[in-house]
């Protein structure tokens, strides 16, 4: 309940337009309610640009219609899917029509692209793609246009070069790298924008899926680099779009 | 080598002031240094607010009095000295002596707190003190003015209601946190600030020296939440610098 | 052998009723039987609301059919069976057709829910619902009617708060929880009442199958929690079911 | 705020002796300060029998003295001081005199040894004794007199036969074992009791500091068995607590 | 080349009938080979009672048949084919027609039961059977005549007691136990004869696939049990053929 | 209570020499002391030949000194200290005139070296010498007369070689070797005799401690080799004692 | 850009053939093409002898096409596709013809076997083949003919002992070993040749994938063995290649 | 027993100047001594440049003195003492005065920098150093002149690339890093030569002691880079000792 309405309601009770008891009644009957509304209130900017979100694994396709029908229902914002089965998307898709299908993720109702933030994705290798692209498509949900570099990764270091200039003036680098991860040193080095690290799953023997690469993000030699989890880029995108709501909050 | 100081170059060539032979030599005997230097540009912006700073434990005293008056002398900004021991703390002090100490840290040439985001540092216990006070420290030496919240442990959640306010509307909130490191999901539920967790070696038997805080906050349920290594109040700090950064570069 | 049983027999034979070669006989053969028998009495009342347990998985549909009906037969308290496939639970219920089936668990001769004691199932998101259900499965067929509470983790701790009530007069409160599981701290903060903490296998990246929320639950900064293994739904029940009846025993 | 209160201000607004803008202005301001008062409320109750708690490790001697005295004058139930230093408790000792030692917790305030029930605790081998003391203690600090069962490992099964009455009575059994931890199997299957294990790292090699105890605790055949983190006496003391405050509170 | 052969070869030379350059050829042209065989005398020994085995997992059913058809071939002791699956086993069994399949185990030319050492196969519970089969199968095939003893786990640690007197007369023990695995430390407790371990991958959650028990059975506080590798039924039947062979060649 | 002593009380009690309820009080009196000391003659056999031991680390000078006094006067045969520091040896022979020592290790009562049984321990380097030095003391304790073979790992197998016949020939071998531990295959290679191989902390790096050596040593190709804990070579000379007395007993 | 080109550009602007503007353009328009095409250089001989190579897992079929197919165009040397499925070697040979599939290896363009060196792969055991195979695939791409040891591993030890001369004197030593990896230390201690040690993902129960002969080459006793990712021969034949690459350059 | 010494004795049977009998004793009696024999032989190669080496830790001052002394005694070639503590090189240079110290490795006998391959050794940061000294203190030993580089980790790329010369016309590279380990992957991707990687212990919280960069540098991106153990210089050096070692013995 905002301070407007709360306000309107005591006014109503001191014109006798309602009795204090029904206001009592009111206000008791939804403490929490009232309280949760209340913490709506700091949830509201807290929500803004955050997604409405599914994560499919372990879900039947139709919990995947209902939930999201409920999220579509219960808000006007963003919704989306990730890591959806072709059978979960077939189902989710079937019932709520206008989805947007980007790899394993579905998006509903994403804002039109006209966020100003230069965001970079850069991914080490091609294996990288769907954590990467999971990324790319919950920022642009959220009306980012981020820039995805593929195969960007360390070991031949003059493909990343060319891009130094577009990573030194991002707003935020997302870096996807599986094996040892070492692509988010390198770019940490080359940026002063805030880095989110998402080691993912990517290679083998003792990649230990992704359990090196997370280790190395969160032990990089460059400063302040920052770290989501194993093939977490719904998490990567939520994090920028905390450091890119903020300013554009405070602008 | 910036634009201007190239087509300087450049021009006093074409005008006979320079021979071509000893602008060549000048241009090929440094490529790399050129190149870095050219770099360096890059690298400026990049450092700006980003500390010079030095790790104390494995050092001997004299390797510390020594790099950090290299670090003193090789530019103008802050130098940050961090987990010194007492040992360590004395030597360098005596040899620079206008450092200044908090906790295991020492400053050097500390801007003014001039800057005007709000940061927040919430810290779960007593014992998670000195590394929020490593990130405090080091933020400070860039002119921020944190906001200190401790002993705000999920265990008492009364203690953290409060300061949900000054979460909300925070710019950027760092958690720093042990044991089962749960305050990181809590504070991510109740920002949408940019989320630095933090965790620390705090904590005993299944604690696991951090470890156990470590994996609870990257398998935070709070979207977004962005992870440093374990103690790591100076990497914290530096992911909070270079969000704000941004922000000011763009605004 | 109870007393009463020995004494009867040794005044039999003080009497010459029993040949005192029969009472050796009788008490040397069957020592280690008499003396289980003996044990069974201990036995008893630890098992007096304790569940005749098939654990599923592992097992083929036949051996579970023959394992419950020899529990069937061998008792006459509750028998439930965990963790049952598909085809499993098809296959027992053929042959012993009165069981009740929740999830995965099939339940024969639930005691009627007369029990008094307010039990509290807390499960952080709908993916630990299968936990939470099998907990409340076995609850129910020892008489207990638990009160579930779902999907209130801690990154909207709102979604909690109107639950406190309910949490604070609870005689066992049973909580649920995959990823980071702080909401075991919370809930362990906000009630009195014996906490049992189940970690679940539920999220994905650095969950790592429920060892995070495992060891965050053990780290727990709430005094007092007690864990149980990941997943383990029914010794969590088992574990509610101790607090219960030893209080029961006493009243 | 109280529905009582809440139903005197709304009708003090009513009629006419509250300005309607104070009245919002009241509710307004005090949200979380009375939510949080209200939830002291719950707190209360929660926190009768619960220990007021220092852990040693990592705190100053003076610290240690600091928080105790606060703690003393914060309340008048027990407080405790857990792993204590010789110098931290020679420190406190000579700040709060009146506290009593046991090994390496000090109490101060300990309730009269007046509860009714019988607590086991057990421990494995004499290496266990620190853990089981420190459980002891605290649990004599809030009244209870609990029996100790020293050196009753299953590598010799007949010490522990003696005592399976005391267990199979109590109301609650403390397990402490280090190495393999078996003992927790073994008195779960002798106990309907509410069982509540605290693995000790004590042994060596593959003990792992008590990680092979932890687990092997976990993973009981037991039936119900609830488990602490390592060495952690003082929360298996919390856990009996609450088991029996609430059988207290129900009787 | 045994002496005999050498003596002969040089008895030659000595009598003209072999060259010396012709000998010193032979010698020389054979070092290894001739080494190699002189080394078999040495294994001969070691490989009587010894399986000639084969590990189904990772082999398709053909190179099975191969396989055992060498072994078959190249000598007339027992072989032993472990972990075969239905395919394996039909295709071996068509090729190879006297095998005998105990579970997933098929045996050739096994020994007549005529050996005496009382073997005793403890068993904690009925998912350990497997196991404790593929251990049988194998004693078995040298000729032993185990006793199984199954469903025996100590958390009725009553099923255990009436088997004492066959724990402690026994030549050899094997404890097959997955969970905890704490049966292995109490019939250690139990027994002066050589008690292999095997700690199995029965359970779920904190069992971790074996390895919680395998770590309780190395930190048994039994004295002397020695533990073989996760489900190594065969290599714990091994481990009893060394005992008790080098015990049958000393008699 | 033995059947004879059964029966005379029973004849006892038909006589009328006593009353039944006096017998019955008796049997009913120490119904677990019996049952105890029925099982001590279990254990007599049990312990025959096994050392009463006592593990140093963590035991003050004192505890040391009273507990091998309580064990020199509980029983005539040796007893142990292992891992004991130099102040406890101090202490304990100071109190305790006739023990000696070898290494960290002290025994009392060593039976004179009169077994015929040969056993091999055999290190890998000259750093796993303590734990081969534990191993051994605690077998002359029992008076057998081990072979000692040091630094005969496998990188210089030529080494080894010399020693085939022994292995050979032994009658059991205990392998110490820490790094990559893989002197146990080999040697498990060159004998059939019962293998006890002890891992070793020896190295540094990636052999943790010694969990590199224990992983492969239960991994070992070899088959049938037996493992006990990480430097734990008295539970080597335990396994090899039972392996020999079970041996000795059926001679 | 060259010296040359340089000092030509530069000579050019001095004789005002070239605008100074339009050098400086030049020079700053293509820093890091230039520098990247610079680095080309170096890289080039860095290529020379290393494969192209795609790695088959987590692929489809059409993505496997499409990237050989892009290999194949953008060079002329050999490509590599490893760990192809059946589907992916249908799919990809289908399109390009002229590959050739050894297991799950395709190669393309092999070099003629005319390369010198004398390469030894041993293999433990036939489970280790697949691996070993890899690696002997990808070496005869690049012309060397290696010699390849199958089921050398050190239970039998007299398996190896015919092939030390071939050890002793070859160029490079690929080990491919699973369960305890113990054929590395052997192998390392019978040749000076460089050692590449492979841990495979054989074996079951403690091998744990890999893990176990991966730490116990890293701690081989053995001086100066390398060791690569677990299963990876792919990588073990490209460490070759460097050294032997190098050596032949050298020549 | 060489094959003239063979050939000799046979002759000498044929003349009848040695019995047959004597001969085959002779042949017969020291199979492997004979062996053994022959075994140094191709041990000697084997040796040829690799290090007599002594691992400080764990040993006396006495002990190492011993050592040193038998190994200086026992050969001609250079003799190596790594890790030695203060009190070690003290005694141990007292005793044999002509050893060189650099850090904590004493060299004896180093052969003179006459040997032409050039080694690179990669440190990333200065606290890499003791590794890195330690590699060249031992290739130095052998007549190396490697070339250090310091503190070009990859957060500043820029200081490692006025190196990529160095490093592509580089005979072997050592990299030796720790934190993250990516200079692994970064040198790797930048010379064709052979890239030993040495993981260092260096770093803090999430670094693990090395095992992040260990398991970093075995999933390194860039093809062929073999590891070594953790810390292990040493190993290194004897890595590049084996690539070196085999080219010049080809030449």
């Amino acid at each position: 309940m905002d301070p407007a309405a709360l306000s309107e309601l005591l006014a109503a009770v001191a014109a006798g337009d309602v009795e204090a008891a029904d206001a009592a009644e009111r206000l008791r009957r939804l403490p929490y309610a009232d309280l949760g509304f209340a913490r709506v209130d700091h949830h509201r900017p807290l929500r803004q640009g955050m997604p409405e979100a599914v994560y499919g694994p372990g879900k039947t396709p139709e919990q995947c219609v209902a939930i999201v029908g409920e999220l579509l229902q219960g808000g006007d914002g963003p919704v989306v899917l990730t890591r959806a089965s072709d059978e979960q998307r077939a189902a989710v898709l079937d019932a709520h029509a206008d989805g947007v299908t980007t790899g394993a993720t579905v998006v509903w109702r994403a804002l039109s692209p006209a966020r100003p933030e230069r965001i970079v994705i850069a991914a080490a290798g091609t294996s990288d793609g769907p954590v990467a692209a999971e990324c790319e498509a919950v920022l642009c949900a959220f009306g980012f246009a981020p820039l995805r570099l593929d195969d960007v990764g360390v070991a031949g270091i003059h493909r990343l070069l060319p891009h130094v200039e577009a990573l030194a003036t991002a707003d935020a680098v997302v870096v996807a790298a599986g094996m040892e991860g070492a692509l988010a040193s390198v770019v940490g080095g080359l940026t002063a924008a805030p880095v989110i690290a998402v080691p993912t799953s990517t290679g083998y023997g003792t990649a230990f899926g992704g359990v090196t690469a997370l280790l190395a993000m969160l032990s990089s030699c460059a400063q302040g680099v920052a770290v989501v989890g194993i093939d977490n880029g719904f998490g990567a995108a939520c994090a920028v779009t905390r450091v890119c709501n903020q300013r554009a909050g405070r602008a």
